[in-house]
Protein backbone atom coordinates (compact mmCIF):
# COMPACT_ATOMS: atom_id res chain seq x y z
CA UNK A 1 0.00 0.00 0.00
CA UNK A 2 1.82 3.05 -1.00
CA UNK A 3 2.11 6.06 1.27
CA UNK A 4 0.17 8.10 -0.22
CA UNK A 5 -3.35 6.06 0.38
CA UNK A 6 -5.71 6.10 3.19
CA UNK A 7 -8.54 3.59 4.41
CA UNK A 8 -11.62 5.31 4.80
CA UNK A 9 -15.33 3.99 6.05
CA UNK A 10 -17.15 4.30 3.25
CA UNK A 11 -19.58 6.70 5.32
CA UNK A 12 -21.89 5.00 7.06
CA UNK A 13 -22.10 1.92 5.49
CA UNK A 14 -22.00 -1.19 7.64
CA UNK A 15 -18.47 -2.16 7.95
CA UNK A 16 -17.55 -1.42 4.30
CA UNK A 17 -13.84 -0.19 3.99
CA UNK A 18 -12.60 1.81 0.72
CA UNK A 19 -8.63 2.83 -0.38
CA UNK A 20 -8.58 6.60 -0.98
CA UNK A 21 -6.02 8.20 -2.67
CA UNK A 22 -6.37 12.11 -1.61
CA UNK A 23 -3.49 12.98 -3.83
CA UNK A 24 -5.33 11.67 -6.80
CA UNK A 25 -9.13 10.82 -6.67
CA UNK A 26 -11.54 10.51 -3.47
CA UNK A 27 -14.61 9.31 -4.56
CA UNK A 28 -17.68 12.22 -4.50
CA UNK A 29 -21.34 12.24 -2.82
CA UNK A 30 -22.62 12.37 -6.39
CA UNK A 31 -21.61 8.34 -6.12
CA UNK A 32 -23.06 7.92 -3.37
CA UNK A 33 -26.35 9.59 -3.90
CA UNK A 34 -26.63 7.84 -7.78
CA UNK A 35 -25.92 4.53 -5.67
CA UNK A 36 -28.70 5.07 -3.66
CA UNK A 37 -31.22 6.54 -6.51
CA UNK A 38 -30.58 3.41 -9.09
CA UNK A 39 -33.47 1.32 -9.17
CA UNK A 40 -32.34 -2.06 -7.95
CA UNK A 41 -34.84 -5.24 -8.51
CA UNK A 42 -34.37 -8.48 -6.97
CA UNK A 43 -34.74 -10.05 -10.11
CA UNK A 44 -31.19 -7.87 -11.08
CA UNK A 45 -28.64 -10.44 -11.92
CA UNK A 46 -26.03 -8.34 -13.58
CA UNK A 47 -24.58 -5.08 -13.01
CA UNK A 48 -21.86 -2.76 -14.21
CA UNK A 49 -20.66 0.87 -13.20
CA UNK A 50 -18.71 2.89 -16.28
CA UNK A 51 -16.33 4.87 -15.00
CA UNK A 52 -16.00 3.57 -11.27
CA UNK A 53 -13.33 5.25 -10.24
CA UNK A 54 -12.06 3.37 -6.41
CA UNK A 55 -15.39 1.42 -6.52
CA UNK A 56 -18.10 3.44 -4.36
CA UNK A 57 -21.13 2.45 -6.30
CA UNK A 58 -20.43 -1.07 -6.81
CA UNK A 59 -18.95 -1.37 -2.99
CA UNK A 60 -21.86 0.80 -2.00
CA UNK A 61 -24.82 -1.09 -4.55
CA UNK A 62 -23.60 -5.05 -2.82
CA UNK A 63 -25.37 -3.93 0.18
CA UNK A 64 -28.86 -3.37 -2.06
CA UNK A 65 -27.71 -6.79 -4.50
CA UNK A 66 -26.97 -10.47 -4.68
CA UNK A 67 -26.43 -9.68 -8.46
CA UNK A 68 -22.63 -9.49 -9.76
CA UNK A 69 -21.43 -6.22 -10.38
CA UNK A 70 -18.73 -5.15 -12.37
CA UNK A 71 -16.57 -1.75 -12.58
CA UNK A 72 -14.84 -0.63 -15.42
CA UNK A 73 -12.31 1.60 -14.46
CA UNK A 74 -9.63 2.99 -17.81
CA UNK A 75 -6.84 4.49 -15.45
CA UNK A 76 -4.66 1.73 -13.82
CA UNK A 77 -3.68 3.17 -11.02
CA UNK A 78 -7.14 4.30 -9.93
CA UNK A 79 -8.75 0.37 -10.78
CA UNK A 80 -5.96 -1.00 -9.03
CA UNK A 81 -7.09 0.78 -5.69
CA UNK A 82 -10.78 -0.34 -6.71
CA UNK A 83 -9.52 -4.18 -6.97
CA UNK A 84 -7.98 -3.26 -3.30
CA UNK A 85 -10.75 -2.08 -2.07
CA UNK A 86 -13.02 -4.71 -3.15
CA UNK A 87 -10.58 -6.99 -1.58
CA UNK A 88 -10.60 -5.47 1.67
CA UNK A 89 -14.10 -5.91 1.93
CA UNK A 90 -14.34 -9.56 0.80
CA UNK A 91 -16.61 -9.03 -2.28
CA UNK A 92 -13.92 -10.44 -4.69
CA UNK A 93 -16.74 -13.17 -5.60
CA UNK A 94 -19.72 -10.22 -5.73
CA UNK A 95 -17.43 -7.34 -7.85
CA UNK A 96 -14.91 -7.94 -10.87
CA UNK A 97 -12.91 -4.47 -11.31
CA UNK A 98 -11.80 -4.00 -15.26
CA UNK A 99 -9.20 -1.96 -16.09
CA UNK A 100 -10.59 -1.02 -19.43
CA UNK A 101 -12.28 1.56 -21.57
CA UNK A 102 -15.66 2.07 -21.23
CA UNK A 103 -16.09 1.34 -25.13
CA UNK A 104 -14.21 -1.81 -25.21
CA UNK A 105 -16.16 -3.05 -22.00
CA UNK A 106 -18.58 -5.31 -24.29
CA UNK A 107 -15.59 -7.19 -25.49
CA UNK A 108 -15.74 -8.52 -22.07
CA UNK A 109 -18.59 -8.49 -20.73
CA UNK A 110 -20.82 -8.88 -23.96
CA UNK A 111 -23.81 -7.32 -25.31
CA UNK A 112 -27.48 -7.22 -24.33
CA UNK A 113 -26.71 -8.86 -21.15
CA UNK A 114 -27.07 -6.67 -18.17
CA UNK A 115 -30.13 -5.49 -16.14
CA UNK A 116 -28.45 -2.60 -14.74
CA UNK A 117 -25.59 -0.14 -15.84
CA UNK A 118 -24.29 2.76 -13.33
CA UNK A 119 -22.26 6.00 -14.48
CA UNK A 120 -21.21 9.10 -12.63
CA UNK A 121 -19.25 10.33 -16.18
CA UNK A 122 -16.80 12.93 -16.66
CA UNK A 123 -19.31 16.31 -16.41
CA UNK A 124 -17.23 18.65 -18.37
CA UNK A 125 -17.07 19.20 -22.34
CA UNK A 126 -13.50 18.89 -23.24
CA UNK A 127 -11.99 21.27 -25.47
CA UNK A 128 -8.45 21.47 -26.62
CA UNK A 129 -7.87 24.23 -25.84
CA UNK A 130 -8.67 24.40 -21.93
CA UNK A 131 -5.92 25.45 -19.91
CA UNK A 132 -6.15 21.60 -18.33
CA UNK A 133 -3.36 18.80 -17.94
CA UNK A 134 -5.00 15.97 -20.16
CA UNK A 135 -3.40 13.60 -18.48
CA UNK A 136 -3.99 14.32 -14.63
CA UNK A 137 -6.40 11.70 -12.79
CA UNK A 138 -8.63 14.27 -11.89
CA UNK A 139 -8.85 15.72 -15.72
CA UNK A 140 -9.37 12.43 -16.65
CA UNK A 141 -12.45 11.40 -14.51
CA UNK A 142 -14.26 15.46 -14.48
CA UNK A 143 -13.81 15.70 -18.21
CA UNK A 144 -14.77 14.11 -21.49
CA UNK A 145 -10.93 13.22 -22.75
CA UNK A 146 -10.87 9.50 -23.07
CA UNK A 147 -15.12 9.26 -23.67
CA UNK A 148 -18.01 11.55 -24.60
CA UNK A 149 -21.27 11.69 -23.21
CA UNK A 150 -22.50 10.13 -26.28
CA UNK A 151 -20.18 7.67 -26.31
CA UNK A 152 -21.05 6.99 -22.41
CA UNK A 153 -24.86 6.23 -23.88
CA UNK A 154 -23.57 4.13 -26.61
CA UNK A 155 -21.86 1.99 -24.57
CA UNK A 156 -24.66 1.72 -22.04
CA UNK A 157 -27.32 0.65 -24.53
CA UNK A 158 -25.08 -2.17 -25.80
CA UNK A 159 -24.21 -3.25 -22.52
CA UNK A 160 -28.46 -3.34 -21.31
CA UNK A 161 -30.88 -5.86 -22.33
CA UNK A 162 -33.95 -4.67 -23.50
CA UNK A 163 -35.82 -3.22 -20.52
CA UNK A 164 -32.62 -3.15 -18.72
CA UNK A 165 -32.18 0.93 -16.98
CA UNK A 166 -29.27 3.01 -17.03
CA UNK A 167 -28.86 5.36 -13.93
CA UNK A 168 -26.61 8.17 -14.71
CA UNK A 169 -25.78 11.58 -12.41
CA UNK A 170 -24.79 14.25 -13.87
CA UNK A 171 -24.55 18.49 -14.07
CA UNK A 172 -27.84 20.26 -14.35
CA UNK A 173 -26.53 22.81 -16.38
CA UNK A 174 -26.36 19.71 -18.95
CA UNK A 175 -30.12 18.57 -18.43
CA UNK A 176 -31.09 19.24 -21.84
CA UNK A 177 -27.63 17.68 -23.46
CA UNK A 178 -27.77 14.13 -21.26
CA UNK A 179 -31.59 14.31 -21.86
CA UNK A 180 -31.10 14.42 -25.48
CA UNK A 181 -27.95 11.53 -25.14
CA UNK A 182 -30.28 9.48 -23.56
CA UNK A 183 -33.57 9.50 -26.12
CA UNK A 184 -30.58 9.53 -28.92
CA UNK A 185 -29.00 6.37 -27.64
CA UNK A 186 -32.20 3.95 -27.34
CA UNK A 187 -32.83 4.76 -23.40
CA UNK A 188 -35.76 6.21 -22.84
CA UNK A 189 -35.58 8.93 -19.46
CA UNK A 190 -38.19 7.84 -17.07
CA UNK A 191 -37.05 8.82 -13.15
CA UNK A 192 -35.71 12.57 -13.22
CA UNK A 193 -34.46 14.22 -10.03
CA UNK A 194 -33.04 17.21 -9.35
CA UNK A 195 -29.90 17.59 -6.19
CA UNK A 196 -30.28 21.54 -4.87
CA UNK A 197 -27.30 22.19 -2.50
CA UNK A 198 -29.38 23.46 0.09
CA UNK A 199 -33.67 24.63 0.47
CA UNK A 200 -32.70 27.90 -0.04
CA UNK A 201 -30.36 27.40 -3.06
CA UNK A 202 -31.35 29.31 -5.69
CA UNK A 203 -31.14 26.36 -8.14
CA UNK A 204 -30.11 22.76 -8.67
CA UNK A 205 -26.71 21.62 -9.45
CA UNK A 206 -27.08 18.46 -9.75
CA UNK A 207 -29.03 15.65 -11.64
CA UNK A 208 -29.96 12.21 -11.25
CA UNK A 209 -31.48 10.45 -14.01
CA UNK A 210 -32.63 6.83 -14.65
CA UNK A 211 -33.94 5.89 -18.08
CA UNK A 212 -34.40 2.35 -19.57
CA UNK A 213 -33.36 0.18 -23.04
CA UNK A 214 -37.04 0.64 -24.43
CA UNK A 215 -38.28 1.22 -28.35
CA UNK A 216 -41.63 2.90 -27.38
CA UNK A 217 -41.30 6.70 -25.81
CA UNK A 218 -42.83 6.35 -22.08
CA UNK A 219 -43.57 9.16 -19.29
CA UNK A 220 -40.98 10.99 -17.60
CA UNK A 221 -41.36 11.38 -13.73
CA UNK A 222 -39.95 14.41 -11.81
CA UNK A 223 -39.70 13.53 -8.44
CA UNK A 224 -39.24 15.56 -5.10
CA UNK A 225 -36.31 17.68 -5.18
CA UNK A 226 -33.10 16.60 -3.00
CA UNK A 227 -31.56 18.93 -0.64
CA UNK A 228 -27.98 18.31 0.57
CA UNK A 229 -27.23 20.88 3.35
CA UNK A 230 -29.90 21.93 5.91
CA UNK A 231 -29.22 26.31 6.26
CA UNK A 232 -26.33 25.46 8.70
CA UNK A 233 -24.27 23.21 6.46
CA UNK A 234 -24.82 20.06 8.55
CA UNK A 235 -26.32 17.32 6.04
CA UNK A 236 -30.17 16.86 5.78
CA UNK A 237 -31.85 13.53 7.11
CA UNK A 238 -32.42 12.80 3.70
CA UNK A 239 -28.75 12.36 3.05
CA UNK A 240 -27.99 11.03 6.69
CA UNK A 241 -30.22 8.08 6.08
CA UNK A 242 -28.59 7.84 2.83
CA UNK A 243 -25.10 7.48 4.36
CA UNK A 244 -26.90 5.11 6.82
CA UNK A 245 -28.58 3.06 4.55
CA UNK A 246 -31.26 1.42 7.01
CA UNK A 247 -32.78 -0.72 3.88
CA UNK A 248 -32.11 -4.34 4.55
CA UNK A 249 -28.81 -5.38 4.08
CA UNK A 250 -28.78 -8.53 1.29
CA UNK A 251 -27.25 -11.64 2.92
CA UNK A 252 -25.14 -13.41 0.18
CA UNK B 1 -74.44 39.60 -20.76
CA UNK B 2 -74.95 36.34 -20.66
CA UNK B 3 -77.15 34.57 -17.65
CA UNK B 4 -74.29 31.93 -18.02
CA UNK B 5 -71.65 34.67 -17.13
CA UNK B 6 -70.30 35.22 -13.76
CA UNK B 7 -67.77 38.43 -12.53
CA UNK B 8 -65.02 37.23 -10.47
CA UNK B 9 -62.13 38.96 -8.58
CA UNK B 10 -59.10 38.00 -10.35
CA UNK B 11 -57.97 36.60 -7.23
CA UNK B 12 -56.31 38.68 -4.49
CA UNK B 13 -55.07 41.76 -7.44
CA UNK B 14 -56.09 45.04 -6.77
CA UNK B 15 -59.56 45.83 -7.95
CA UNK B 16 -59.08 43.28 -11.22
CA UNK B 17 -61.96 41.59 -12.15
CA UNK B 18 -62.83 39.00 -15.20
CA UNK B 19 -66.06 37.83 -16.50
CA UNK B 20 -65.78 34.28 -16.36
CA UNK B 21 -68.09 31.28 -17.96
CA UNK B 22 -68.02 28.52 -15.77
CA UNK B 23 -69.90 25.93 -18.29
CA UNK B 24 -66.97 26.62 -20.92
CA UNK B 25 -64.32 28.39 -19.73
CA UNK B 26 -62.19 29.45 -16.12
CA UNK B 27 -58.94 30.52 -16.01
CA UNK B 28 -56.37 28.33 -14.31
CA UNK B 29 -54.50 27.98 -11.64
CA UNK B 30 -51.25 27.48 -14.68
CA UNK B 31 -52.20 30.75 -16.11
CA UNK B 32 -51.71 32.78 -12.60
CA UNK B 33 -48.28 30.97 -11.86
CA UNK B 34 -47.14 31.93 -15.90
CA UNK B 35 -47.98 35.04 -15.40
CA UNK B 36 -45.62 35.89 -11.64
CA UNK B 37 -43.01 33.60 -13.33
CA UNK B 38 -42.34 35.38 -16.45
CA UNK B 39 -39.33 37.80 -16.19
CA UNK B 40 -40.41 41.79 -17.05
CA UNK B 41 -38.36 43.95 -17.61
CA UNK B 42 -38.79 47.83 -17.23
CA UNK B 43 -37.65 47.96 -20.89
CA UNK B 44 -40.20 46.17 -22.10
CA UNK B 45 -42.65 47.32 -25.06
CA UNK B 46 -44.53 44.64 -26.78
CA UNK B 47 -45.68 41.61 -25.15
CA UNK B 48 -48.19 38.86 -26.54
CA UNK B 49 -50.48 36.07 -25.00
CA UNK B 50 -50.30 33.20 -27.44
CA UNK B 51 -53.96 31.31 -26.65
CA UNK B 52 -55.41 34.22 -24.00
CA UNK B 53 -58.83 32.41 -22.93
CA UNK B 54 -60.52 34.80 -20.89
CA UNK B 55 -57.99 37.31 -20.01
CA UNK B 56 -55.89 36.11 -16.90
CA UNK B 57 -52.41 36.57 -18.26
CA UNK B 58 -53.09 40.36 -19.90
CA UNK B 59 -54.65 41.03 -16.87
CA UNK B 60 -52.42 39.84 -14.25
CA UNK B 61 -49.22 41.58 -16.17
CA UNK B 62 -51.02 45.20 -16.57
CA UNK B 63 -50.06 45.36 -12.75
CA UNK B 64 -46.52 44.64 -13.72
CA UNK B 65 -45.88 46.58 -16.38
CA UNK B 66 -46.74 49.61 -18.76
CA UNK B 67 -46.38 47.64 -22.08
CA UNK B 68 -48.80 47.39 -25.07
CA UNK B 69 -49.95 43.53 -24.50
CA UNK B 70 -52.00 41.76 -26.89
CA UNK B 71 -54.02 38.32 -26.33
CA UNK B 72 -54.45 36.43 -29.11
CA UNK B 73 -57.68 34.13 -28.88
CA UNK B 74 -59.12 31.68 -31.88
CA UNK B 75 -62.40 30.95 -29.96
CA UNK B 76 -65.20 33.63 -30.81
CA UNK B 77 -67.35 33.65 -27.70
CA UNK B 78 -64.29 33.70 -24.84
CA UNK B 79 -62.56 36.20 -27.22
CA UNK B 80 -65.32 38.45 -26.45
CA UNK B 81 -65.83 37.41 -22.94
CA UNK B 82 -61.59 38.67 -22.86
CA UNK B 83 -62.53 42.02 -24.30
CA UNK B 84 -64.81 42.97 -22.37
CA UNK B 85 -63.07 41.54 -19.44
CA UNK B 86 -60.53 44.36 -20.59
CA UNK B 87 -63.18 46.87 -20.34
CA UNK B 88 -64.70 45.97 -17.41
CA UNK B 89 -60.87 47.02 -15.92
CA UNK B 90 -60.38 49.86 -18.17
CA UNK B 91 -57.81 48.71 -19.63
CA UNK B 92 -58.70 48.86 -23.38
CA UNK B 93 -55.76 51.43 -23.99
CA UNK B 94 -52.64 48.98 -23.00
CA UNK B 95 -54.58 45.30 -23.85
CA UNK B 96 -55.95 44.17 -27.24
CA UNK B 97 -57.58 41.26 -27.57
CA UNK B 98 -57.35 39.68 -31.42
CA UNK B 99 -60.05 36.98 -32.21
CA UNK B 100 -57.03 35.35 -34.11
CA UNK B 101 -55.17 32.15 -35.20
CA UNK B 102 -52.28 32.16 -33.01
CA UNK B 103 -50.62 30.62 -36.46
CA UNK B 104 -51.53 34.18 -38.18
CA UNK B 105 -50.71 36.59 -35.29
CA UNK B 106 -47.97 37.44 -37.47
CA UNK B 107 -49.87 39.12 -39.86
CA UNK B 108 -51.58 41.65 -37.43
CA UNK B 109 -49.09 42.40 -35.23
CA UNK B 110 -45.81 41.85 -37.09
CA UNK B 111 -42.76 39.73 -37.21
CA UNK B 112 -40.10 40.17 -34.18
CA UNK B 113 -41.44 42.76 -32.50
CA UNK B 114 -42.09 41.28 -29.29
CA UNK B 115 -40.10 41.63 -26.19
CA UNK B 116 -41.80 39.05 -24.14
CA UNK B 117 -44.64 36.26 -25.40
CA UNK B 118 -46.51 34.19 -22.64
CA UNK B 119 -48.55 30.86 -23.38
CA UNK B 120 -50.60 28.45 -21.99
CA UNK B 121 -51.01 26.15 -24.70
CA UNK B 122 -53.07 22.64 -25.12
CA UNK B 123 -51.15 20.19 -23.05
CA UNK B 124 -52.75 17.36 -24.26
CA UNK B 125 -51.44 15.33 -27.93
CA UNK B 126 -54.67 15.37 -29.84
CA UNK B 127 -55.67 11.73 -31.89
CA UNK B 128 -58.17 11.67 -34.18
CA UNK B 129 -59.09 8.72 -32.95
CA UNK B 130 -59.50 10.06 -29.41
CA UNK B 131 -63.10 9.50 -28.03
CA UNK B 132 -63.42 13.17 -27.32
CA UNK B 133 -65.51 15.73 -29.36
CA UNK B 134 -62.96 18.31 -31.19
CA UNK B 135 -64.92 21.55 -31.14
CA UNK B 136 -65.61 22.13 -27.54
CA UNK B 137 -64.64 24.94 -25.84
CA UNK B 138 -62.73 22.97 -23.26
CA UNK B 139 -61.11 20.64 -25.89
CA UNK B 140 -59.88 23.40 -28.20
CA UNK B 141 -57.82 24.72 -25.36
CA UNK B 142 -57.03 21.61 -23.58
CA UNK B 143 -56.09 19.56 -27.02
CA UNK B 144 -53.87 20.29 -30.28
CA UNK B 145 -56.55 20.56 -32.17
CA UNK B 146 -56.25 24.09 -33.76
CA UNK B 147 -52.33 23.80 -33.12
CA UNK B 148 -49.49 21.70 -32.07
CA UNK B 149 -46.68 22.26 -29.40
CA UNK B 150 -44.05 23.11 -32.96
CA UNK B 151 -46.95 25.50 -34.08
CA UNK B 152 -46.67 27.35 -30.92
CA UNK B 153 -43.01 27.64 -30.76
CA UNK B 154 -42.76 28.65 -34.83
CA UNK B 155 -45.38 31.33 -34.24
CA UNK B 156 -43.50 32.41 -31.00
CA UNK B 157 -40.15 32.37 -32.69
CA UNK B 158 -41.66 34.79 -35.93
CA UNK B 159 -43.55 37.41 -32.73
CA UNK B 160 -40.31 37.78 -30.71
CA UNK B 161 -37.63 39.63 -31.00
CA UNK B 162 -34.16 38.16 -31.16
CA UNK B 163 -32.98 38.28 -27.51
CA UNK B 164 -36.90 38.22 -26.60
CA UNK B 165 -38.42 35.62 -24.41
CA UNK B 166 -41.18 33.25 -24.35
CA UNK B 167 -42.46 31.82 -21.17
CA UNK B 168 -44.77 28.65 -21.15
CA UNK B 169 -46.67 26.60 -18.59
CA UNK B 170 -46.78 22.76 -19.67
CA UNK B 171 -47.44 19.31 -18.00
CA UNK B 172 -44.05 17.52 -16.24
CA UNK B 173 -44.71 14.50 -18.42
CA UNK B 174 -43.94 16.43 -21.70
CA UNK B 175 -40.98 18.53 -20.46
CA UNK B 176 -38.83 16.58 -22.85
CA UNK B 177 -41.25 17.61 -25.80
CA UNK B 178 -41.19 20.70 -24.55
CA UNK B 179 -37.27 21.51 -24.04
CA UNK B 180 -36.73 19.88 -27.36
CA UNK B 181 -39.25 22.12 -29.07
CA UNK B 182 -37.83 25.32 -27.88
CA UNK B 183 -34.32 24.34 -29.16
CA UNK B 184 -35.74 23.24 -32.33
CA UNK B 185 -37.35 26.80 -32.83
CA UNK B 186 -34.39 28.60 -31.83
CA UNK B 187 -35.68 29.53 -28.21
CA UNK B 188 -32.86 28.31 -25.97
CA UNK B 189 -34.24 27.36 -22.60
CA UNK B 190 -32.99 29.38 -19.34
CA UNK B 191 -34.99 29.12 -16.92
CA UNK B 192 -37.11 25.68 -15.38
CA UNK B 193 -39.41 25.50 -12.67
CA UNK B 194 -41.21 22.60 -11.28
CA UNK B 195 -44.37 22.81 -10.01
CA UNK B 196 -45.68 19.84 -7.07
CA UNK B 197 -49.22 20.46 -5.72
CA UNK B 198 -47.62 19.07 -2.36
CA UNK B 199 -44.09 18.78 -0.62
CA UNK B 200 -45.21 15.32 0.20
CA UNK B 201 -46.13 14.42 -3.73
CA UNK B 202 -44.21 11.86 -5.33
CA UNK B 203 -43.91 13.62 -8.82
CA UNK B 204 -44.50 17.47 -10.36
CA UNK B 205 -47.29 18.00 -12.56
CA UNK B 206 -46.60 21.30 -13.91
CA UNK B 207 -43.83 22.88 -15.45
CA UNK B 208 -42.75 26.67 -15.76
CA UNK B 209 -40.26 27.63 -18.95
CA UNK B 210 -38.91 30.79 -20.11
CA UNK B 211 -36.43 30.92 -22.81
CA UNK B 212 -34.79 33.15 -24.72
CA UNK B 213 -34.77 33.96 -29.14
CA UNK B 214 -31.11 33.47 -29.28
CA UNK B 215 -28.56 31.84 -32.14
CA UNK B 216 -26.26 30.55 -28.73
CA UNK B 217 -26.87 27.67 -26.41
CA UNK B 218 -26.74 29.13 -22.71
CA UNK B 219 -26.99 27.11 -19.39
CA UNK B 220 -30.09 26.47 -18.34
CA UNK B 221 -31.13 27.09 -14.83
CA UNK B 222 -33.06 25.19 -12.58
CA UNK B 223 -34.88 27.05 -10.27
CA UNK B 224 -36.65 25.79 -6.37
CA UNK B 225 -39.27 23.97 -6.80
CA UNK B 226 -42.74 25.41 -6.54
CA UNK B 227 -45.24 23.94 -3.83
CA UNK B 228 -49.42 24.84 -4.24
CA UNK B 229 -50.55 23.43 -1.05
CA UNK B 230 -49.84 23.00 2.26
CA UNK B 231 -50.32 19.42 3.52
CA UNK B 232 -54.16 20.68 4.96
CA UNK B 233 -54.85 21.09 1.44
CA UNK B 234 -54.51 25.38 2.19
CA UNK B 235 -52.76 27.40 -0.72
CA UNK B 236 -48.96 27.84 0.70
CA UNK B 237 -47.61 30.77 1.52
CA UNK B 238 -45.55 31.44 -1.88
CA UNK B 239 -48.55 30.89 -3.88
CA UNK B 240 -50.53 33.40 -1.48
CA UNK B 241 -48.20 35.86 -2.14
CA UNK B 242 -48.65 35.35 -5.71
CA UNK B 243 -52.32 35.63 -5.70
CA UNK B 244 -52.15 38.97 -3.42
CA UNK B 245 -48.90 40.72 -5.50
CA UNK B 246 -47.40 42.66 -3.15
CA UNK B 247 -45.17 43.62 -5.86
CA UNK B 248 -45.38 47.34 -7.40
CA UNK B 249 -48.26 48.39 -9.10
CA UNK B 250 -47.49 50.17 -12.13
CA UNK B 251 -48.99 53.57 -12.75
CA UNK B 252 -49.79 54.67 -15.96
Amino acid sequence: MSMKEVINDLLGYEGLKIIQRPDIFNFSLDSTLLASFATINKADKMIVDLGCGNAPIPLFLSLRTKAKIYGIEIQPEIADLAKRSVELNKLENQITILEEDIKNAYLKLGVSCFDVVTCNPPYFIYKETSNINKNDYLTIARHEVKITLAEVLISANRLLKEGGRLAMVHRTDRLIDVLDAFRKYGIEPKRLRFVYPKQSSKESLIILLEGMKSKGKGNLKVLPPLYVYNENNTYTDEILEIFRYRGEVVKK
